[in-house]
């Protein structure tokens, strides 16, 4: 699944990630309008997203879908978010779904079925919240990820662990130095590049991706010498101030390593000065197209 | 919320949580037959668990529903979480979501909107999951915790951020030493005594309690010591291992400081030789007298 989303990359020359962290408020005011009740604001989230998925489908390769945006607003909103992630992968974009879902290896179990695997109902095998990838936080070791490795590999499906994450306080814990002298991020790097060993495609990157902020451009570039075979998913740019720039070394090999989210930069670009007069999809479209050119003239050709 | 539940420990003698971790495959044959979906299913699942909260609800304080079980059964799933909180509240049971969560600060509000707080929708503020408690992940730091004090305080709820698990994997991560000497284990516990530091309530316990396994005795002792403030949610009793015996020490001062769940070893009571003859109702309700009774030999009178 990693290999499939580096060829869409090359392919687009686009290593950008939609983020559908889509707020009831995020919406046009007439979208708001005498919407009362999480049912009727789920069906407009749904709407507000497929506007801006059939928008981009041509020119990204993925979207993320933050789950927390979806439980806000009840099993409507789940709903929501399982209408959202069956329009992405028919629009025949990949679809990571944001969960950052932990629990010891029973539980986690139960997690991968719901987003990369299937549930077993009498004979049937059913898709919960169909995905091909996840979000994972992986504070409880080795077993609570292993439990997706089987869904991986049978359903050929990507997770990405949390190593570094964007937020301020992410050095409360993660910027921690160990008895070796390691970071406690670099710790969870190291186990991530480990976890992943055997699920190398032919990039050379594992279907066990890491989270590392856009952020903490230092650490950035440490973790992509310490990591050679982890594809990193990269929260951070735009909105919460991370900047083309501050990636670039994610990227040193044959450009490519990475994928950059943005979610507000481009679901709320319709707030603008800059798309003014442009209605929420095709400014949306137009924020993407500035964020590839931004991301393309740092990295370079991918692939090459 | 915690002194609430405190309270609840106190009056029934009894610091049993019931996990209603409902996995669809663990309902009796009976209940299976015929279905075939999601939506059915999960209607099977809430007529198991309203079945089981009618047997329990006068003799423990607690529920804890892990919303994995009912994520994989997709949004139907999700409507079954919603109506086994809401049931469980009506019968006056505490409820704890266990959901794991963990985001940065503007998408963990999300999470404590889902949650603890409310969600707006024009002049209206909704409940999405209403529960009592919900435990998170502290990998992300202050910011990702923060974002849940404010409900804490105009809701009166409670979070149990993961300290050390219960599962063996634990170690990979929890138990490498840092630069003082300390396990990150013991960091993280630093971290979520000072987090609750302004919330302690009449018991001296905080509204930021701490996820601590029950198979690791040892490390249960040392908590208990370091974090003198914090409630701890101890999963892993039965099923997974842990003993009476083994949590003892969490329950130093008066025989408070702690809640201890069994999910399997209640919610599949039936199928246990012990409690042959008995149904899924019959048989939780008889688990759950005799947790208690092996609970309290160990630890004593609770409130002394």
């Amino acid at each position: 699944m990693i290999d499939r989303l580096i060829n869409k990359i090359i392919k687009l020359q686009n290593p950008t990630c939609v983020g559908l962290d889509t707020d009831f408020e995020y919406l046009p005011v007439e979208m708001k309008e005498g919407v009362k009740n999480f049912s009727r604001a789920s069906e407009m989230i749904f709407e507000f997203n497929k506007n801006i998925i059939d928008a981009v489908a041509d020119i990204v390769p993925a979207v993320k879908v933050q789950a927390a945006y979806y439980e806000k607003y009840g099993y409507s909103g789940m709903k929501a978010f399982y209408k959202t992630l069956s329009y992405a992968h028919k629009k025949g974009l990949m679809v990571i779904a944001d969960g950052k879902r932990n629990d010891i290896g029973s539980t986690a179990k139960c997690y991968s079925a719901a987003y990369l695997g299937r549930t077993q109902i009498g004979e049937r095998l059913l898709k919960a919240f169909p995905s091909d990838m996840l979000t994972v936080n992986g504070y409880l070791g080795a077993d609570g990820i292993q439990a997706f490795a089987e869904d991986i590999k049978i359903y050929k499906k990507t997770i990405f662990v949390l190593v570094k994450t964007s937020n301020p306080s992410s050095s409360d814990l993660q910027d921690i130095r160990i008895w070796n002298g390691q970071f406690i991020y670099e710790k969870m790097g190291a186990l991530v590049e480990e976890w992943g060993k055997e699920s190398r495609g032919r990039y050379g990157y594992s279907e066990i991706g890491a989270v590392v902020g856009a952020t903490h451009p230092e650490e950035i570039s440490r973790l992509r010498m310490q990591m050679p075979h982890t594809f990193f998913l990269i929260p951070g740019y735009g909105a919460q101030g991370g900047t083309a720039e501050d990636i670039r070394s994610c990227f040193l090999r044959r450009g490519l390593g990475g994928i950059v989210n943005s979610s507000r930069g481009i679901i709320c670009a319709y707030k603008k000065p800059q798309y003014e007069g442009m209605g929420y999809a095709e400014a949306a479209r137009a924020a993407c197209i500035d964020m590839q050119k931004d991301l393309s003239a740092a990295i370079g050709k991918m692939g090459r």
